[in-house]
């Protein structure tokens, strides 16, 4: 199993879970996400105990979901409350798991593992840059790829420069990073001097050059803060043009990946066309550039395990690493204690 | 190994098999299937046993199929005759099994495991009413799924009120379900007291409301009689508006199935409309209600067997689960025997 | 494993090869070809071995490769000869394999092998017809079936009258072969006499009926050499109109293959007509008579080994059957040498 349970997920988007049940896959879990009569976000498994029926199919009408396939009913904790045949005798066994979810930061935050273990606290503020009333810019993509891969991507931006140049970073030109390691989080700066501003910053920074700042930050299992600055030469980093951007990276199975993007910006909050301009540049980045790149990775790996491939190891290498190793303990840790 | 050999599988509506051979996998194996000179029926294996060319494929002049590979030429009964290279010598391994096959009430019956113990009693009498010339009302569908979900559907019909309610079933309503199991054969009669009439029996019933009589019986190892009636309240089942179907489930692989039905009523036996209108009504709920459930079922699955799952058991499983372990100890008792 | 490494294998016409690098997957492994700034063919592995990306995906500056994800340089001898990042480091373990190639005949030899044993003397010459600076009639195919059974198909070309009856070989007729079987080398040579002339032919044969003169050459591994002659009755094999041909097989995976050929012929070589209306012919009865057939057989085998399904043994299978023996002598030993 390559996945941590014990760990909070974004599930969805706050403002994709309607009082319409939908399903979405998370860690090879069917979960099923609606909100109930007050508004609050449940999630429950989506397989009826029953038969093995889609729940999220039947109808609900705001308290009970009827299963789609012989109308057991089942309430939003996952308890069966009704069984329409004979003598409506439910068994004991006729429940499905519920999942503890909080709301924050426009984000549906879902706990996959022992519930007994689930601390909100334990959720990873994004710091995005507030934009009041205004609808966050952000996606939402499914890339057919391990989601480890997706972290190893991000958690060395280096590649920004041969992968994304010129649109979401400078070109080629040298790049100087640190590091910064913790037990569950890692942080990357790095700046390039004097060089060419990317269009992705160029729609609200003055100047054509200058320097950029980068830094991201991985916080177990798979929420990433980034900021980007584009500053005067010299400049520090987070003044200038700068955005707040969330990555948040959720398995859907062994081998496809949930990503969830939000992105905000210092300057020129309220532009809507810089948000449209913003979102088309970034889902091409990453629907055309990233998930191809990182799909052929996947490809040529053939099945293997990624260190039994021997990578070759370049320093930039260091915080994705880091951050699978952690991971490997966790989930190494929780097939122990016989969670997940 | 999911099915059972020695057993009659409806293979082909009569009218199918014509003096052009064609192919159909059943019970994961390809078999040929045509008519001789004298317009019966023959099945072979359709692998070549030279280099597995699909013999169907090749030319056939009443008597001989000449595989479309390499020449060689093999009889209805599977045997090579005709060897059109070199000397002509005919290896003695030159065969393809022929498998024991009956017409009857419209459907091409085959014996799919050890030739020797066919016995043509054996073959489920299909009990429709006489419908005299009339090309039966029936067809033919492939659903992507295990056999023995199709058999769980069709052996719990409670499933109807939830997925087909108001076209082949009432709405939700009260139901009582009554069981007759006999070793090979098990009968579910149920009735529903005064309930809407579904629009299938609309089509020949003169009421809006009264009683729905159901009864479905289950042959060894897939031959499912049906009779459904709409009578007046407090009517007896068999009366009123009744229909008499056939629903003909044979393997076509481990992960998929063919699903033949044939259906025949008791009134307004000479309306093409009706014929029209209740192909329409049953394709549509089989195709688009049915298929879809299963199909989602069986994905939840996950490749698992369905009791390691420990479904939950109600009531209304009796029947299906007698079913899954009648079939279970057939297979088993084969396994022991070496058959198939 | 299924391939002998220790070969020369097409892999690639010479015309494909230019100075943009592309990726061909050659015994399942992804290869990149490309001409050096001195227009000689270099083959390198595609996979970079710091994070498994695509390397034909990079710039390529004629000397140099640019890995498309982070940026790490090769050589054209496989070597890493930048390192972009940091203290530009280069690790040793940074290079991809490089593999021996030669360009003989318009085709692109490449030895996928132990590159210390690549002999080019080894390379089998085509002896095709010698067509000055006309471009050569010829096509490449993508069969989704393994290699053994493309080699099976041409090593019986009797199977021509009944899959290609009219078009490449001659009506159904009586059919003399003789063999003559060497240690890495196998021929077949066959005639049919007075038939009907194959549309193939009598492009470029005066009568309508003659001998049809038919030979095919085996080398190890996959280089197939054929000669085709259309005689007046009782003229000799060579004579009439003859065509050269050859069938280069070069395993892409384990169950699809790269079928790559070349005609020549001795008569009205310069028509361009003849030379469109024979790629036509032969394209058809390539991609819509040879590879659904191989891929049938190749279906109904279900994944079984050849020899394991006991194929019945026809004295026409002798060449067939001395080459799969011939590779699993090769293959076998290259096990136990440890060589691919």
């Amino acid at each position: 199993m390559s996945f941590a349970f014990n760990a909070w997920y974004c599930a969805a988007f706050a403002h994709e879970v309607t009082h319409v049940p939908f399903m979405r896959r998370i860690l090879n879990l069917p979960i099923l996400l609606v909100r109930n009569e007050e508004g609050e976000v449940r999630a429950i498994g989506d397989r009826c105990p029953h038969r093995f029926a889609p729940l999220h199919r039947g109808v609900f009408d705001g308290v009970t979901i009827e299963c789609p396939y012989h109308g057991l009913g089942f309430d939003l904790e996952g308890k069966c409350r009704l069984n329409p045949h004979g003598d409506g005798k439910i068994p004991g066994a006729a429940q499905v798991r519920s999942f503890p979810v909080r709301e924050r930061d426009g984000v549906i935050w879902l706990w996959a593992g022992e519930p007994s273990q689930a601390d909100p606290d334990d959720i990873t503020p994004l710091q995005l840059v507030d934009r009041g009333d205004r609808r966050p810019v952000g996606g939402h993509l499914t890339m057919d790829v391990d989601y480890r891969l997706v972290l190893d991507n991000l958690m060395d931006l280096s590649h920004a420069m041969f992968l994304h140049a010129g649109t979401l970073a400078p070109e080629r030109a040298r790049r100087d990073a640190t590091y910064d390691a913790q037990p569950d989080t890692i942080r990357v700066d790095a700046v390039m001097r004097d060089v060419s501003t990317p269009s992705s910053q160029l729609l609200f920074f003055h100047g054509e050059r200058g320097d950029f700042h980068s830094r991201i930050e991985w916080h177990f299992p798979a929420t990433l803060r980034q900021r980007l600055s584009m500053t005067d030469v010299g400049g520090e980093p987070g003044d200038g043009a700068t955005t707040r951007n969330a990555h948040l990276i959720t398995p859907e199975t062994a081998t496809s990946t949930h990503y969830f993007w939000l992105h905000s910006r210092n300057r020129l909050i309220e532009d809507d066309a810089i948000d449209a301009q913003t979102k088309t540049i970034i889902t091409n980045a990453f629907t055309n550039e990233d998930e191809p790149m990182i799909a052929a990775c996947q490809d040529y790996m053939d099945g293997e395990e990624f260190f039994s491939l021997q990578p070759v190891y370049l320093p930039t290498d260091f915080a994705a690493t880091r951050c699978r190793r952690n991971l490997e303990r966790r989930i190494a840790a929780e097939a122990s204690a016989g969670a997940g």
